[in-house]
């Protein structure tokens, strides 16, 4: 049994294109409706038949939605679904794919009273953005987080929870505000250390900007793929949660500050002790299948 | 024509049993012959028949050499130099491989008067350690950095630039002190910085290490790769380039510091402008070959 039979996916980016391609080949008897704010994308989505619709408004892509899976960026939430509010059948379920929650289950909640939102965050990405980046495959082994607000009906976050296991996540739910201070560590604040580093590389004087990426090999490259991820979508992250950022980042600054304290006083020690722990944890991820094994990350040294 | 006949690699950790992976892979008439100061290793270089000698002594390793590549990390460097200099042969050229230069330009230098060195650096290497860890591919279309003192004899330095080349690098040339800056911020930083948010993340009281592992595929594995790095290399690579290291840290520093700022107020355009910028340094690094384009880092996601 399907746990939806129509579908539509509003903002078809990265996420959202690998939201349509999974559905099709997974459940491709689901009739799946697609809008993007963006005329170009629209075009591009319907030039690759990402969807069996693609409608020019966003209240027109739910006229008969019995889900509606939200994919814009976290900022623009609120205001796509005022928008989609007027023409949402009273028994649609609404979820997203926003990578913060407790914003965006208030500003859905504000916009759509009364409709039920089962908030979900798949956490599997690119770094490469838009209709044409996506892939089927992109959820498969990634965990799925639901963030339902309090009350929400149990049947309702269950046929949600089917739909993203059927994209083949595997499901975790937990409060909007925990998941928020979970995702500030795992995702929110590696990207902005990445973001700044690249920055700092970009902008000095006596290095050149070619020697730069000449020599990136030597550990700079690694961060660039972070920070080549889409500017909109990472801007409204860092807004939206910005308390948890904030706070993680505090707590990196002091981490930092002690280990500059460490070698401007050739403390080799308490450096020694440091990257034996974070060595450790590298072995953990690998061991629980959070990523490959291969030495650096399988890149081809032929 | 072989640039050497006979040569001695000290320490066959990764990158030394790289070295002499490649060389047997690449010239196979060399006579090769190792060194390590861990017993162990030795057993192991034996085993696997990464040589086709394994000395128990520093001088036995060099007594017939004509090159003799030092592999160990930078703090060992002047005490191995010392080590062997007296079974050194007068006209044997000294290489080495370590990651900062300038302090190892000084120290052998002053281990080995008289004896003709040409430091280099490939920049190449995995996060994994160890005799077992190396392959002879690993310096394939990687740059290879000489930073020979004033007054080098130029057959010696282009002598060791073959070397290089033959093991498949590319070769620059530049001072030891500008080479210091440059892998400050395309290396050290980047290590630095990897080595503190690992340090962070596992530090946190309310998110627990198993939630952070579970949920790295959002940005957070990337920087335990790197992470997962020789400890004693690293140590001694902050120890030996401290001044470059704590100028970029420094750079580093303030440049989070503005962009916390402008989380902070809602800046949203500094924000968006900092990452479309970062965006195209990746592009750069793909386009030079520095990096796989595959989205991912070309991760399975079967």
């Amino acid at each position: 049994m399907l746990p939806f039979a129509r579908v539509t996916v509003i903002g078809l980016g990265l996420i959202g294109s690998s939201v349509t391609r999974a559905v099709r080949a997974r459940m491709p008897t689901v009739r799946l409706t697609g809008y993007d704010a963006d005329p170009s994308v629209r075009d591009t989505a319907r030039a690759i038949e990402l969807c069996d619709d693609v409608t020019d408004t966003a209240g027109a892509s739910v006229i008969d939605a019995d889900l509606v899976v939200l994919c814009v960026p976290v900022g623009a939430m609120g205001a796509v679904a005022a928008e989609l509010a007027a023409d949402l059948p009273a028994d649609a379920i609404v979820t997203d794919v926003g990578s913060c929650k407790a914003s965006v289950v208030e500003a859905l909640q504000a916009a759509l009273p009364g409709t039920t939102i089962v908030p979900a965050h798949p956490v599997a990405g690119t770094e490469q953005s838009g209709p044409e980046a996506g892939f089927a495959t992109l959820f498969n082994h990634r965990w799925c987080i639901l963030t339902p607000p309090e009350g929400t009906d149990p049947v309702a976050i269950e046929r949600v929870a089917s739909f993203w296991r059927n994209l083949g996540a595997e499901i975790e739910t937990m409060a909007p505000e925990h998941h928020d201070r979970v995702l500030a560590v795992t995702s929110h604040l590696p990207h902005l250390i990445a973001y700044t580093i690249v920055g700092t590389a970009s902008d000095l004087e006596e290095v050149t900007r070619s020697e730069v990426i000449k020599y990136s090999a030597g550990g700079f490259r690694d961060f660039t793929r972070i920070a080549a991820s889409d500017p909109t979508m990472w801007r409204d992250v860092f807004l939206s949660n910005r308390e948890a950022v904030l706070d993680m980042l505090q707590r990196f600054s002091e981490d930092l500050s002690a280990l500059q304290r460490a070698i401007r006083w050739g403390k080799g020690d308490e450096l020694f002790e440091l990257f034996e722990r974070t060595r450790a944890v590298r072995r953990s991820i690998v061991e629980e299948g959070q990523d490959d094994a291969a030495p650096d990350f399988g890149r081809s040294h032929e």
